[in-house]
C-alpha cells in the first residue's frame, strides 16, 4: 500500500531506520531485499517512506537487518 | 489483512502489547476504537493477533493509548 506521508510521521522515521542500519550494515538495497526475502524495489520504496509496510514486512526487514524490530520504529535516532 | 501467526511472531509480540496497555489504561476495546479512529471489532481482531497491521494503523493505535510506538512492538513486557 502506498502511503500519504503527511498522515503518517512513523512511516518517515522507519524509512530513515532503515536506510541508516543498512548502510550501518554495509549491505546494498539488493542484498537487503534478497535476505528479507521481498524485491528490491521494495526495498528502495520503503526507504523513500512510499508504503505503508504492515508488520510481517516489518518483522522480515528486522531479521534481515538482525535489529530489534522496535528499533526500527524509535525516533531521533 | 490477515495473517499466519506462524509466520509473523511480531504480530503476537503486537497483540499482547496492545492489550495490556489497553487495559493498564483502563479502557474499553470501543474507547480504544473511537480514538483510534478505527473500528471496534478491527481493535478486538488486533488484539488476537488476527491482523497484519500497518505501521499507518500502528501509528493510530500509539497516539490513541498515548505510547511511543516502537514500545508497541517490544517483547517481554
Amino acid at each position: 500500500m502506498s502511503v500519504d506521508p503527511e498522515k503518517c510521521v512513523l512511516v518517515a522515521v522507519f524509512a530513515a531506520n532503515v536506510r541508516r542500519i543498512r548502510l550501518e550494515r554495509g549491505i546494498s538495497q539488493e542484498a537487503l531485499a534478497e535476505r528479507a526475502g521481498v524485491h528490491r524495489t521494495y526495498v528502495g520504496m520503503l526507504e523513500r517512506g512510499e508504503k505503508n509496510v504492515t508488520i510481517y514486512n516489518i518483522e522480515r526487514i528486522a531479521k534481515a537487518l538482525k535489529v530489534e524490530p522496535a528499533a526500527l520504529l524509535q525516533k531521533g535516532r
